[in-house]
């Protein structure tokens, strides 16, 4: 299945997109795809539920607005230097032991809403990444064990000010959880949907120049490791977020490094996971 | 007001303790303490509510178990090295700008919960802290308006793994967000009964013994300065927890460093949010 949720940010509701594309409202589900939803089998009844009634769910309107296609959920964990030549790129070696780092959850918006330039920011950067969405609750997972806690996939841009993460003194968070630093989906695919997400090409493009195009072949902690690594710290929770790392071809990275300013188009898209394109404004 | 929350966890009531410590069930005011209570004017609300209802509200048994004096934010926003003293025994420098990390909300639990050794774990360490809650949404506040983004204070544990913290790469959230790493309580205190947060005492004894010992007065960066400055990176939400950094004497500042072990009994309190009680156990 591929979950969205559509309508005015706050006010979204759940729904389905068919393997043919089309955007169904599956409000009378009664549940919003969020924290509850996943740790009740939500998924297994959303299955049977629609086994009855797909056909009696109204289309959604094609230039509806998209948000976060889950609930906010209990946090978002992001992995740093998770591809060899991003930390090259970046000046940092490859880390024995994944990096992790939270990112406010206030910072999502839906997939093609505005990109907002923050106050004082001189160094808003992109990050196209692949992003698992907890399915049950995890601690102490071990890797053999680790794809059953993965209720699916989903495009994650983890927009990043450089400055503030790097130069405001102390950790990354501060570069990371600005409003709209968060640009979730379109859609949720249930792993069902994804045969092997360590084999989908992810790229993003700022005005139509490709600026990322890798594969997660290159992850340097794959899936079963970073949900069992993480697992180690702290109980994921359902609808939690792990965002795993971006590839080379950031902003910061370039010579010289080039970042965003309002009216750029940033677009990017993961195999089977859909794409997204956020417009930059700046704070107003 | 005095806010507390009892009950089993995950399914706790909410409630009020008054001017002479009873406390009351006000479940049928119908709302949870939390982000949509904060963000609709519930204070003022439940203030009227009672006026009317406070002498219809059932009393809460003295033993029974009390939660976080909140629902569950959006996030725990932490602040590091925010006492001179403790900096030192930390072997760091006091920032010129406040340190902010997160620590996951899934490490929330009760004031007087035990706290549990994470597998692995070699350094449990604690941390007596003043917590401030989000009043309502908070973004590019200056310091002049801040405390009215201030809803009210409590007592924090600030649980820390060193070894994970320092030791395991990269950012501090690995030894921050073990589950149970977060007693908060036992109640709310709203800002109308704190007068001066920056004139409290706060300590903390392991087995009997005083550990910490200090007062809000010795803050690096005070309330309004932490609530204006996290709020130029991003919004605050209501029920948002800022915990404003611990004072010297956690045991990896002692010669020799000193961490809990099960068994242990750690007790912490602040003036006029009342005091807490954590028994240590092995993960089981």
């Amino acid at each position: 299945m591929k979950l969205i949720r559509f309508g005015m940010p706050g006010a979204e509701k759940p729904g389905i997109r068919t393997e043919a594309g089309i955007l169904l409202d599956c409000s009378t589900f009664g549940e919003d795809w969020n924290e509850s939803f996943f740790g009740t089998n939500g998924l297994d009844r959303l299955r049977q539920w629609l086994t009855v009634n797909q056909s009696k769910c109204p289309t959604v309107k094609s230039e509806t607005r998209l948000g976060p296609p889950i609930g906010r959920p209990s946090k978002i964990i992001c992995v740093g230097l998770n591809y060899s030549l991003h930390a090259r790129e970046s000046g940092m070696e490859v880390p024995p032991q994944p990096v992790i780092f939270m990112k406010a959850t206030s910072s999502l918006v839906g997939p093609n809403d505005h990109i907002v330039i923050p106050r004082n920011s001189i160094k808003t950067d992109w990050e196209v990444e692949l992003a698992v969405v907890i399915g049950k609750r995890a601690l102490y997972v071990d890797e053999n064990h680790a794809m059953e806690y993965v209720a699916g996939y989903v495009l994650h841009n983890d927009v990043s000010e450089r400055d503030f993460q790097l130069n405001h003194g102390g950790q990354w968070v501060k570069g990371k959880s600005c409003d709209t630093f968060a640009p979730l989906g379109p859609w949720l695919a249930t792993t069902d949907e994804i045969p092997d997400p360590h084999q989908l090409r992810l790229w993003l493009s700022v005005n139509g120049e490709k600026m990322q195009d890798s594969n997660t072949s290159d992850l340097v902690h794959g899936i079963p490791k970073l949900v069992s690594y993480i697992s180690q710290y702290m109980s994921l929770l359902p609808g939690d977020v792990i965002s795993t790392g971006t590839p080379a071809g950031v902003g910061m990275g370039l010579k010289p490094p080039h970042y965003l300013k309002p009216g750029d188009v940033v677009e990017l898209g993961i195999d089977g996971l859909g794409t997204s394109r956020q417009e930059v404004r700046a704070y107003a």
